[in-house]
């Protein structure tokens, strides 16, 4: 057999995996903004029924792959493989999410970028031969995020500029080895990049160049560019670190004629005062099962290169006085294969 | 292409990947242990030359896959990918070590069980045709993880008898679609398996349901039996677990003529005063990757089915009331191919 893979980062999928049923479900929030008609449920007070917010997160999770699921027309005991991650420590809401359901499982932790790096792996393992459907989940929630990496809501902290509302979200995605698309038919894998952004208020700008990186490699391991996508998504840069990667492409000559960042589209930055915009592994994951996929559906787009990004630091690693190593993975979405 | 699954959750590599390269580095206290023989490096005071124990931990990672490249003959640069996880928060030890070794990077997060997740993931990615190499590293530190977990060392607090020792100890595995072995033939994918046990000193018991479920349905998937392997080893377990295992296979009218732990092997259970015995992802990342691997290099065993466990709760979901999730993966190791 003659190697799947492009150049440096990337692989070709000789037999590109379909999304079979997709869908999202996410907090009061995020359903007052401007996706708000892409979402399948949205609840009333983010608690979902729960008595944590961890315990919410991990039923969000639980709810989105249930919904797609059932838009799919499968039944949870037709997946061959879950692949699953989220921010808490120990990824807790995924594994207590995928507790009770009998999938074969494996977790994730790509901070943010997990809902790409979960269907890279996806697409990989399908088209290897290895089953024929698998299910990619991934889950924020402010509340859990806040008191895991900030101060405990009731302080009231104030928040920087540049900093970014995490979503209280989940997106759920079936891939399929056949099915009536979109298909994915590229994905290029992100390798660790750092330029010493230590501000953990500003995770756009530790995360940009990790997005250059790797939009850089799959123009380079594909042979195309901006022109071949009708839309260049990037994980949740938010406003200031989209800026920033335009300028960095700018300065090779690279031009986005496309570009739109699910940080940025997922609330209405100024009137929802969430500063830089949305982040946190849900941010992505629900634009991508809802707006994006719904979009691709309705014809609106028929290329997307989807490229969520994550900041691999802890508080921890923080405090020790470490910088923030950023990652970006690259899923190019096609209507037709 | 016709499917590589076997029943509910194996997956038979058509084209076993091959062990090109394995090292491990372990700590001060394992070094004193009866598989002292078998580590490439024994740090004599477990801070590896760093100012933290978390970023000990990330250099042992690092110290671990380059050894493991020298072993194989490769260099980092020839690495298609790779896949690593580690215990501590958001897994800083496995993004730190990667940070500026420039390859392709996949964070995982299977607590104990993350050698094996590993191993199980980049043996589809090599077997579907994605690339040639692949490097899979797994760690844990006693006081990275105690601090964590636990209680700060100077605390001193007594432990259960139950208890393990998590292991400072790292392990790293090249895998090569050609090579010379041990091979990779099949892995069987866990599901996550939780019995009601919330005892977070006694992972052992929480754990072994899982190893019973995986290696159930690893016999079942491959129609294969006990005795066909030379050993079967389990991640860590620990001296109770293992008991427990052996008694819920003997329920079954399933006994293992060959069985060993890793957790029971790493250290001298009762002269090294470790309860139960080792624990963390690099116990069994350390123990594959040293005892087992060189002892199948020199005709010791033929067949080694290698099943690491993991726990899947956090101290905020025990703190909240929760049972502990096990997971178990299975991966099937041959002389031949």
């Amino acid at each position: 057999m003659t190697t799947k893979k492009l150049g440096s980062q990337t692989a070709a999928l000789a037999s590109p995996p379909s999304f079979a049923g997709w869908a999202n479900v996410a907090g009061k929030k995020e359903g007052e903004g401007p996706l708000a008609s892409t979402f399948d449920y949205i609840d009333k007070d983010d608690t979902f029924g729960e008595s944590t917010w961890e315990k919410a997160e991990s039923t969000m999770q639980k709810q989105a792959l249930g919904l797609a699921l059932d838009k799919a027309g499968q039944a949870a005991s037709s997946l061959d493989w879950l692949f699953a991650g989220d921010l808490l420590n120990q990824c807790i809401s995924s594994s207590f999410a995928a507790r009770g359901q009998d999938i074969p499982f494996f977790g994730l932790y790509g901070a943010c970028s997990t809902m790409g790096e979960g269907l890279v792996l996806a697409s990989m393992v399908l088209d290897g031969g290895f089953g024929e459907l698998a299910a990619v989940t991934a889950s924020s929630h402010f509340c859990s995020a806040e008191r895991q990496y900030r101060t405990p809501l009731e302080y009231g902290g104030q928040r920087t500029p540049t900093s970014q509302w995490t979503a209280t979200a989940a997106g759920a995605a079936i891939l399929a080895r056949e099915g009536l698309g979109p298909y994915i038919t590229h994905v290029t894998v992100g390798k660790i990049v750092d330029k010493g952004i230590a501000d953990t208020n500003n995770m756009g700008a530790a995360m940009a160049p990790a997005a250059h990186a790797t939009i850089t490699a799959h123009f380079q391991d594909t042979g195309r560019s901006p022109s071949s996508y009708d839309l260049i998504v990037t994980g949740d840069l938010g406003v200031l670190g989209s800026e920033l990667l335009i300028e960095l492409l700018r300065r090779d000559g690279i031009s986005l004629k496309a570009h739109a960042d699910c940080g940025a589209m997922l609330f209405d930055i100024k009137g929802q005062d969430v500063h830089c915009g949305g982040s946190g592994c849900g941010c992505c994951a629900s634009v991508l099962t809802g707006h994006l996929l719904n979009g691709m559906k309705a014809g609106k787009w028929k290329d997307i290169l989807f490229c969520p990004t994550g900041a691999l630091h802890s508080p921890t690693s923080s405090f020790q006085g470490e910088s923030i190593p950023g990652i970006c993975h690259a899923v190019a979405i096609s209507a037709s294969r």
